[in-house]
C-alpha cells in the first residue's frame, strides 16, 4: 500500500486524496501538522528535503513530492490524463499556472485569513482575481480545462478554488468558474476536503 | 516551423531556447518586450490570456504556455525525458519545485536587482538560499537531478541558477551546484542565455 504524508486542511494534499479516491487506490495516511512545524523536523526533511507535504511513498520506499507531480504520476495510463501529446502538455500548462499564478495568491490568502487570522495584502488579492479572470474566460466556452473532460488539471485547480472564499475571494462575478466547480463536485468518487483539523 | 513568443533575457524563455537548440529544432522567434508591456496588450492576451512569455505556437496554430509544460511537450520521446514512470514524475517534481520554490525568489531577485535597480527584500533572499540548499544537498551524491543523466529538470533549474548572481546570490558555499552548472554548460548543443536586450 502507498503512504501519503499529508496535512488534511491542505489543498495541495487534497488534490492527491481526491485523485486517489477517484482511482480507488487505498493508501496509508501519515499526518504532519504544518502549524506545529512537523514538516520542518530532521525526520521529515529526510523524507522531503524541501519540507513540504504532500509526499507520496511507494511500497518499495521510493518517494515523490510536489502535489501536481504526484497527480501526474498517479494519473498516467488512466482516464484522468489524456493520451495525446499536446493535450498532456496542456494539462501540465494548467498545473504550472496553478502553482505559479493561482496557489501563491489564492491558497496563501486562505492560509493567512483562515489559519493565521492576518490581513491579506491588496496585491495578493489582485493577483488572485487575475488568476480567476483567466479561468473564467477559459471556461466560457468549455466544460473542463483540457479536452472537454475531467482531468488532473481540474483536480489541481479545484483544490484551492473551491475554498477561495476562505481567503476572502468572492466568486459572484465568476459564473463559469462556479458552474465548473459544480461539475467537478459531481464527478464520480468525489470527496470533500477534510475539515477536522480546522479547529 | 514552430514559433516561440519570447523575451530574450527571460530565464523561462531561455529554457525553451536551450532545449530547442539541443533538439536541433528550428523555430521562428517573435520577441515581446515585457519591460514595454508587450505581453499585456490585447493582441498578446489573445495568444496567452495569462499574459506571459514563453508561448510555443505549433505549425497548425495551436499554442502552449508555461515554460516547463513546453519543455515536457518538446522532450516527450527524446533523451531529455526518461521513459520510466516514476523518473518522469521526478522530472516534474523538480520542475514544480523550480516554479514554486526557486523561480519566485531567485528569478524575481534578479529581475528587481538587474532590471529595475530595486533592493530585494531579505525574505526573498532567504527563500532563494533555501532553494539552493535543497539543490546542493540533492547534488551531493548525484551528477544530475534525475536518473543520473541530463534531463529537462536540469534545463529548468539551470536557467535561473546560472544567473543567480545577477540577483545578488553568492554560490561560493554551493560547490555541488557550481559543479553541476559546469556539467550542464558542457552538454552538447548548449547555448548561452541571450544578452542583447540587457542594455
Amino acid at each position: 500500500m502507498v503512504t501519503l504524508y499529508d496535512y488534511l486542511p491542505s489543498g495541495n494534499g487534497y488534490k492527491v486524496r481526491l485523485l486517489l479516491s477517484q482511482l480507488g487506490v487505498r493508501f496509508r495516511l501519515v499526518e504532519k501538522d504544518i502549524m506545529k512545524g512537523e514538516t520542518r523536523t530532521p525526520d521529515f526533511l529526510a523524507i522531503n528535503p524541501n519540507g513540504r507535504i504532500p509526499v507520496l511513498e511507494l511500497e518499495d520506499g521510493r518517494r515523490l513530492a510536489e502535489s501536481d507531480a504526484i497527480l501526474f504520476y498517479l494519473a498516467e495510463g488512466t482516464r484522468f490524463l489524456p493520451e495525446e501529446r499536446l493535450a498532456r502538455a496542456e494539462v501540465l500548462q494548467w498545473m504550472f499556472f496553478e502553482q505559479y499564478s493561482h496557489e501563491p495568491y489564492i491558497a496563501v490568502a486562505r492560509f493567512w485569513t483562515h489559519y493565521l487570522g492576518k490581513a491579506v495584502d491588496a496585491e495578493k488579492t489582485e493577483r488572485g482575481y487575475q488568476a480567476l479572470d483567466v479561468m473564467e474566460r477559459h471556461l466560457g466556452v468549455r466544460q473542463f480545462f483540457v479536452g472537454e473532460r475531467y482531468t488532473i488539471a481540474d483536480v489541481a485547480l479545484y483544490a484551492y478554488t473551491h475554498v477561495a472564499h476562505e481567503g476572502g475571494f468572492n466568486l459572484v462575478a465568476y459564473p463559469n468558474v462556479r458552474a465548473w466547480l459544480g461539475r467537478v463536485a459531481s464527478e464520480p468518487g468525489h470527496v470533500a476536503i477534510t475539515r477536522r483539523q480546522f479547529g
